[in-house]
């Protein structure tokens, strides 16, 4: 049987996939610095075996079987799955991978080195190379896929997203920011005048911070049994569900950064550590794509994380591990502070989108060849200017150097941290019409109720739908921009 | 060329055993506990793709064209090791192999419950089993590898060693001992009765020995670069030589279990990290055996970290990192304290090769026929009254199963640990013989002159030689009990 040879092709990718995810989380958290070199070697090796193992020609003949033979529900998904696996797998010739990944290679250490110096002169050529190829890959993944080539691009990260959806709801939501951001820096200086902030007295040691963290996932349902709370240089969430590594780092001066941090992880983590167990061995039994990922550590971090009922539990919570006592009156400063930069990263909720619709609105006129690499400092600058009034064109390192997704070549990414920000407010929009007292149960320190609805619709849904199939079954309706503005109006409007 | 095949061969294969190395010793640091089942079937999968890449038939036919090819001597060398870990990895059937690790695992987990209840009659079959499927693999390793049955048992463990040439080592080793051990416990009962021993505190904060442990290691040459120190439930040295993984266990009450325990690691670990780099994807460039492995880590542990000269220098040390003066006279009845027990693993240097003889003499004559299984608990009572004074008879937990290693039908391996012991003293005996004032130096805590003798003679070497030779190359002679007997009588004897 075809779907068998599946089956057990699934669980030697997942041998290596584990390998691979603890391997890296590892290099992140606790491999010794001289290790590193060694481990590139590694997790290239295993990287090929995983490409080879999983692109071998006979897997299509299985494929094409198996979506012949009489199987149950799931096992006719988990085909589907296979199958746009295997597809987006092999739709690039080998040549072109081996190609890409030596400029996306090249590209990487130019642009730490030369966005540090500033030295936009010296990295235009090796971006231009990076986005010539980026076309190259789109019209491949158009021509395999059968779709519009930046379509093609995000079809990789979120399967079923498409531009004639998410560029109306992107452009009614800029409509939304360009007067709501004035509005909400005038609401908090308002606020401000009458009683300024509290400052943090900035004492707040590494382990008394991780205590808090870790009471603090474990209340929100992070299970303390399957994942742990490192350390790395760059929060991220890695391992696998099993076993699920979250990390933060902390600075003794600020306990919401590293605390925010941990929030936002343990939304991934929540998303993988119940994802159903019994596909983990099948691509059917993955998250679903970028976006519903960032919902769900939006989820958690924004949703919850910056609730104020949320906060009526943690003030305690903080006071116990930190020793300091706090007014509900005092932190939400804090925890709602907007603020216009330049830095997408270091974005509030409010701001964010802008950096976002900036990128994905450029990342397609590079794509289609509309806009020249030559001309991204000036494309840029303006669109600065006019979303957020900043100017970076005396400093392209904080303009168009300032990611490393375009000098990695990844493409049709961005959307997904905007996307997720709305699906999250969405759910939260639909799961609130459910449960109408969820407030009162938050400010009680009770998730179960929001982690039931979430796993019941999202978590154990797994790679069942498309992203914006799984978001409309989830909350009855397609993506809609009217959610995330008036949770943003609500929390930091008049 | 077929060289060139089994070099990249052997990158393939690192990569795999970096991933088993680093995944291993992640399993017993940092791995969250509900992760083991996901993880165990990863490392079953990724060891049976090592297995099936290692041992795939056409590598036979390279390792034979590659010896006619011509190749420098460094590559002869790697050829010849190319061979004997092919053969050793294909003289088992499948069917056999299969047919062992069953046995094994169940043999493995009955001995876990059993142990723990005393019960030899319950565990008595299963033993039975593991020795019988023993017999079968030293008569098929015996028969490939054209020497005796357990000789060609311990070829796997230390290439070289032999019964004809261990016996009459051990042989005089056991005769010094009977008459040396009681002198050693009078010696010490005298200077005790003269000057009772200082207690230890008992209050060392576990941070306090882990920074005092990490000072001791990179002092006597550990890479801290290259390599960690992490808590586990026992004491362990793995990971990969550009990263290697020790671990120790802390006690509260007793700063210098946890700080043996990590001079020793710290011992197999210096092996490691000076292995040579080029060769590491090649079986020729690993460490040569258990018991020069061994001999490494008892270096480290006895010859420098129970000798006198070194704690001349350790003792501001313990003093800067403990808090806690003490004199040369009231640590070293602590560091020196010899004791007739029950248990190997608790054993002195005086009295731990008693142990091992035993073993070494019993699973001899399990292999051979001459003793059955049912007669093991009197045959191990017998010896042990005879060569420590102690009965196990009502005690089998702490007599014939008080260790994994034949329950895990691991036979042969246990005369590394002492010949170990002795090559490390005889290797001390030829490097102060060379440096006559290697004493003075450690008391300054100065190790260059041990460590570049030690890189030159042992870890650069490599898998080069054999066990036997390797030693007679370091030291100029073969095996000699005289230099470990020496030793007990300069530091235990009158």
């Amino acid at each position: 049987m075809s779907f068998a040879r599946l089956d057990e092709l699934g669980r030697k990718l997942e041998a290596l996939e584990h390998a691979l995810a603890i391997l890296g989380a590892d290099e992140a958290t606790h491999m010794a610095v001289g290790g590193g070199a060694k481990r590139a070697e590694a997790l290239s090796a295993l990287a090929g075996m995983h490409h080879r193992q999983a692109t071998a020609p006979e897997i299509s003949d299985w494929i094409a079987a198996a979506e012949t033979e009489a199987l149950n529900d799931d096992q006719r998904l988990a085909v589907r799955e296979f199958r746009r696996q295997y597809t987006n797998m092999t739709c690039l010739p080998t040549e072109f991978v081996e190609r890409q990944t030596a400029a996306r290679l090249r590209c990487e250490q130019l642009w730490r080195d030369l966005r540090a110096k500033n030295d936009w002169a010296g990295f235009q050529p090796a971006l231009e190379g990076i986005v010539a190829i980026a076309r190259e890959e789109a019209a491949l993944r158009s021509e395999a896929l059968g779709l519009d080539p930046y379509d093609a691009l995000m079809e990789q990260y979120d399967p079923g997203n498409r531009v004639a959806d998410i560029t109306p709801v992107f452009t009614d939501l800029k409509a939304f920011l360009r007067d709501f951001v004035p509005e909400a820096l005038a609401v908090q200086q308002e606020r401000l005048a009458k009683s300024p902030k509290r400052p943090l007295s900035g004492v707040y040691a590494i382990e008394r911070q991780r205590e808090l963290g870790l009471a603090m996932m474990g209340a929100v349902g992070f299970d303390l049994t399957r994942g742990s709370l490192s350390v790395s240089h760059h929060p991220f969430c890695g391992g696998v569900p099993s076993d699920v590594r979250i990390t933060t780092r902390y600075k003794t001066s600020d306990f919401l950064s590293a605390l925010m941090g941990v929030l936002h992880e343990t939304g991934h983590a929540l998303y993988e550590q119940n994802l159903p167990e019994a596909w983990s061995h099948w691509p059917l039994g993955k998250a679903r794509g970028m976006a519903v990922h960032e919902s769900q550590s939006l989820f958690v971090e924004k949703q919850l994380g910056r609730n104020p009922a949320f906060w009526q539990w943690a003030l305690p919570l903080v006071e116990q591990h930190l020793g300091e006592r706090w007014s509900m009156e005092e932190i939400l400063p804090h925890v709602h502070h907007v603020e216009r930069g330049l830095i997408r990263v270091d974005a509030d909720e409010v701001t964010y989108p802008l950096h976002v619709i900036l990128r994905y609105e450029l990342e397609q006129e590079l794509i289609s060849g509309r806009l020249a690499v030559a001309d991204l400092p000036e494309a840029w600058d303006a669109r600065m200017r006019d979303y957020l009034g900043l100017s970076t064109i005396d400093n392209p390192a904080d303009g168009p150097m300032q990611d490393v997704h375009w000098p990695s070549a990844a493409f049709g990414y961005f959307p997904s941290y905007t996307l997720g920000a709305m699906m999250a407010a969405q759910q939260w929009a639909a799961l609130s019409r459910e449960h109408p007292s969820v407030d009162d149960e938050i400010a009680r320190g009770h998730f179960e109720t929001v982690n039931a609805w979430r796993r019941d619709k999202i978590w154990s849904q797994a790679s069942r739908w498309s992203t914006p199939d799984l978001l409309e079954r989830a909350t009855g309706e397609r993506l809609n921009a009217a959610h995330f503005t008036a949770h943003l109006k609500k929390r930091y409007g008049r």
